[in-house]
């Protein structure tokens, strides 16, 4: 290691102890409800398939994930890990990490700059055969900084859509120089993380972080992609009046189809008991729509970063700000309207003081579909060029079997007939 | 006032202005969301309905019930309250109370049992003209202590189930010696609450203790009353597989043709991932069904008492327990199976860490029929003998009205012949 | 038998046999989806509860009713049945039970009014002990004309709203000189019936009539009682976007908060794409409103009489009128649109030409009360006096357990200590 | 013409006159509920993007798909159609058509083969420099008999699902030599016509050939795809119990998570009221099956073929088969349990006898499509090589905005703003 190696979680902690008893706790209630990672966990015992690789990770470091790191450690692998965002480290959990044999973790909350990228240099100093990134920090900084170390990696996994759409840029820059799988566009992923995921947890935090309720009140979906349409859904299935914004004529024919009042944001911003954005997308809501609100409306984003709601233009309009609540900021117009943006703009199922991230169960899946791509990169390692690669549709699928199998669900496969019946149908008559 | 006399709340804490500064904002925010009460401030602040009475109440003291607070002092009262229950108070909105001019509150947080009616004593001290309860100690203290005072009384509200419960057992006595609303029967109140205000505020908090998500999950729902069919209807509008138990058969029966799963309990609780009881019975969850239960099983109570779970059982089959999140206890099988109880089987939305109580909206329902009962006490002072009385229909009716104005919803009305036509169809052809 | 008789329906029919046949088909088709009747059989089959009563009835005679006739007849009854209106019978039916060697039915479709009442005095010289009736024309023509028979009656049963409603005005004139159970007001029969039965059958006939579909379609359901929610909740199941119109301030609040629109008829009328009206009132739909609506739009009553749409009104503004498709009249209006009329603007799913009536399951829910009112008037014939009776609770109770049972589906049932424990609860502490 | 020409519709009819105007009546239906083809209609004859094509159509001969060819003729094509199922033309709409001076229309319900092939031949005499089908019996009848009239056409639009598999088979065999637009897969018909449409006409369809409700009954939705979750969601939306089988692992977790009960058909059989096939495979439900199934389950198929279940082997198994009710066939087990065959196990929304196959809507939407694609292979004609073609998103989402336009419903469009941000976020940072 080299000699400005930043150190481990343990040498930046008061009392490792406790907080590895605290940490624990934390992976154990998550791990309690990651019935794929409990699955995976025993074959990966078992089968060892990771033995003899180092996996070098730059992720969130919280329970849920920490659970993903074990597994990959119990699987066989000697694994290091920092943090890709210095506001989400749990010390707790990092500590726990740390305190097993084949872990080092390097993770502290609210590092500068500076202890930021030396952590992800003590994680590369591992020499990792493979690489687990979420939004290819890890990925950037070995091909930026350590281009040696790239003939003996194997392959890699990115997790979200911001690392997703780096790999691609680096992609088509002739720049990326090992196998990466897009983690992030996997069907176990897009199908459920997005809808279940952000619609449920979105909103629990909304209501917890309020004291409302959503019955019978006018809740405004910007966009009707998936996020959108799980925040619909569960909005709806709370007996909200679910208003859906769009600029995609298909997808406002979508939301229309299914029973939902579609409008402008021009029109809908005025009906408006809370809006929820979910586009990706910037200056969703604006000026215009700002002077046209209730009093007491919420203003929440659900959807990629803080530039949806256009909080520069409501601070100019409003001649009064002030914390209404916890997570909760009022604006107030001239004439006494009071217009309250919760966790400043920023994903509110992320940023809000309450907040928990995304729900164990969802995490689980996607959690899963890394750590058999992991495996995937190891057994057959021969099989992926330098490039981005979308997650084979067997792994995905086996995904999909692990949980309804410890969910115990069980259902049809088909049979040889079928099997011929679709393969002539398939090749014409 | 006389020498025993308890002192209000500012004489209990150390920074009084800050306490009211915090008070009020909370005050604030709740009246930003009950429109009910922000149109019936306007009325009786000016034709001041109440000029001259004297309110004695003694209520949970916090933000929401504040607002009714404030609004009957605005109406021309003279207010004097203190809490319900020593460990529902807040103290800062009891102080921003206080310093009302027209108010004195008394309710400090963890007064002990002596303090509790001392406080009681104060508030009757002043010699109110109305009381307003919530469980009906007021009442009952002026009848056993002060049945002098019962003379200038000329009625009063009770807000819950268990004081309405009470106040009948005083007429079916005799001991009843003047008219109380029972605003806990109306249908603005059983309509709304339970359906909206439970199912709702029990799941999310649910949600935001655990960080788990219910699509996908068993959901078992010990009860099909109103609760109930809250709980049932809200899990399900977020994904869940419903399963509900019921003892009546037209209930589960009901439940039934609504789609949901059926079953007796000692069936259900194999399956459930989640238990929410809503019977407002005893031993609804008993050793039998713990037996049964998966791994990581999630046991809340949504009903009245906190012996729907038999917890004396849990404990006693359980090898371990500890908390395993903050506000979940897991009791540990002697097999390793973890069963999960939320705020030690107390109400969920009331007695979590995190819970915030009744959402709102609910309580801005139920505290406008408590105004504008105080107003008809006043008003119709002869119409009610000593006595239980429903609210009657119309005021239940103006709230109904009330609140769709505020919403800018409008609707029909009946025209001359169509009142006309009901009326002879009523009275036969 | 009196000279004057009206003959049996075999008198009247050309092909008896066949007739019979066919009839049998119809009942066996019913029969196979009533549990409850099914169950019901067994019972009186085995017990002959009904032995030595005559029965005289006067019901829609059709397939389902005439499981109910011929389980009567099955319990030891003699049974003499005529229809409650002459359009409804089907002859075949008919056939089919008067081949029963207890039962004679004199029912024939079409009969003038002549042969309507000769019907009735048929069946009624057969000295019926009790009488079941749709509508009240049985109980009323015995206390006019044949006052003499009141005193062998034990009792009667009535189907019907309307029934139930000269029934009760028969009371308060002192009219009404036996015990008759309103099955009609049962909750047995409103729960069900009017939410699943009436809400189901109405939207399956307006797409079968129309060939339209209900996703992203305007549906206004005006009035938002049992039949109202039937229809909005069934509709919004179908992805329609529902508005609700209302007079009663707590009912429109209702549907607000199950997130429904609520509009005056006035507003409402125009993004009607279809309007159901639901209310039994008249008037509902009238001139203003159909000057208001777009072309092409659907109209129609599944409430009460035909004048819930003011089809007059509607017959002057148009400048055209004729079939625009079997079961739609077509009014043209005098600038091209075309307002289209179900049925007449009678009871859409039961006037329209493919029109079922309610679906088999509701009908086994409401005849199998009937079934054990009759059996209860003859086993405590002491209990009833003169006059309307509810339906005793406990029967209401077995038929909902009886319908569980025979689905398999079962349930909890209190312990003693349960039954304690509620007992103590609601006589106080 | 040739000599053998097989003539025009009016030839084959008594009453030409009776025929057309009955016929025009049904199209005007449709048309009124047809949108998108009412907008088109308008552009068409005004801009006559047709003029001077000659266009050859073989579809089912009804009242919607005769609005896309009158629309075709508006637009200045002149058209021949026939009909691609002698069992589904319907006489009067056909004789409807063919009075348009622009339209000649071939299509005679109950054809034999020759029949069939001697009017599509007719149509091919009249040149088609466009070809329109639906199951590709057109194309490829011109390819195999008529190649020398390739070179003139321009292109071709396929409906269904059979047909394009045809025309990619012969894709892929390099047989195909002029391009052909697969409207079948576009999103505007797989993202409704399966979902809604399916979906809502087929539950109507089987409630009302039974007179039997939803509401608490066991319904079996086999397959999991777009048809399979139209079913189940409004099966749900009418408060059925859903159970869903599936063979792909992931689908069956969407399901899953969906919150509806997912099991084998080995287990959901037995407890089935109603099943619903939608797989396009052979051999669903099938012996093992049928020997499970509850006395009175009803059996349908909303899938494709006739083979989804295995009339056959429930042939051999039952000891009697009669027609229990129009468009219900019984089979009874020899324990006298009757299992309900609907339509004979073909397409219950399609060969029901009261079907009136998909809803006008889904249609309009559809057809829509159809019309802009041979306007784009007229305007341009050179972009399009031999081949399978998508149909180009731009028109695609054409059809969408045209819909949303004739409803009334406006939504949002991405500022310049957006697009360069959305932009930049595309292609890396």
């Amino acid at each position: 290691m080299s000699e400005t190696a930043y150190p481990p979680v343990s040498k930046h902690l008061d009392d490792v102890e406790a907080a590895q008893t605290e940490g624990r706790r934390k992976m154990d209630w998550a791990l309690q409800h990651m019935p794929i990672l409990q699955a995976l966990r025993s074959e990966f015992e078992a089968e060892q398939p990771l033995a003899g690789e180092r996996v070098g990770m730059a992720m969130h470091v919280e329970a849920k994930t920490a659970n993903l790191v074990e597994l990959l450690a119990l699987g066989g692998a000697e694994v290091a890990i920092t943090g890709c965002n210095p506001l989400s480290t749990h010390d707790d959990v990092s500590a726990a990490l740390d305190a097993h044999e084949n872990i080092t973790s390097y993770a502290v909350r609210g590092v500068d700059d500076e202890g930021y990228y030396d952590a992800i240099d003590s994680v590369i100093d591992h020499n990792p055969t493979i690489t687990v990134d979420d939004g290819c920090d890890m990925i950037f900084r070995i091909h930026e900084e350590y281009p040696e170390l790239i003939e003996t990696i194997i392959g890699g996994c990115e997790e979200t859509t911001t690392g997703v759409h780096r790999i691609r840029a680096m992609e088509r820059d002739g720049a990326l120089k090992y196998p990466v799988f897009a983690v992030n566009d996997t069907p176990m992923k897009t199908l459920f993380d997005n809808v279940h995921g952000t619609g449920e947890s979105s909103l629990a935090t909304i209501a917890m972080t309020t004291n409302l309720s959503y019955a019978g009140k006018n809740v405004v979906v910007a966009g009707f992609g998936y996020c959108g349409k799980g925040v619909a859904k569960k909005a709806a299935g709370q007996n909200a009046n679910v208003i859906v914004t769009e600029v995609d004529p298909r997808k406002a024919l979508e939301a229309h189809m299914e029973g939902y009042n579609v409008l402008p944001m021009s029109e809908a911003a005025g009906k408006a008991d809370l809006i929820i954005t979910t586009t990706g997308n910037r200056d969703v809501v604006v000026e215009e729509h700002f002077t046209e609100m209730k009093d007491g409306v919420l203003l929440a984003n659900a959807g990629h970063f803080d530039i949806e709601l256009d909080l520069e233009a409501l601070s100019e309009l409003a001649v009064d700000a002030y914390e209404a609540r916890d997570g909760v900021d009022a604006y107030e117009l001239e004439d006494g309207r009071r217009l309250n943006v919760l966790a400043k703009g920023r994903l509110v199922n992320l940023a809000s003081p309450i907040a928990l991230g995304h729900p164990v169960e969802v995490m689980d899946q996607s959690f899963g579909v890394q750590a058999v791509c992991v495996r995937e990169l190891v057994e057959n390692t021969a099989a992926y060029d330098a490039g981005v690669h979308d997650v084979p549709d067997d792994l995905d699928k086996e995904i999909a079997s692990i949980k309804l199998d410890a969910e115990g669900v069980s259902h049809d496969s088909l049979s040889d007939e079928q099997i011929d019946y679709l393969g002539s149908w398939d090749h014409g008559t």
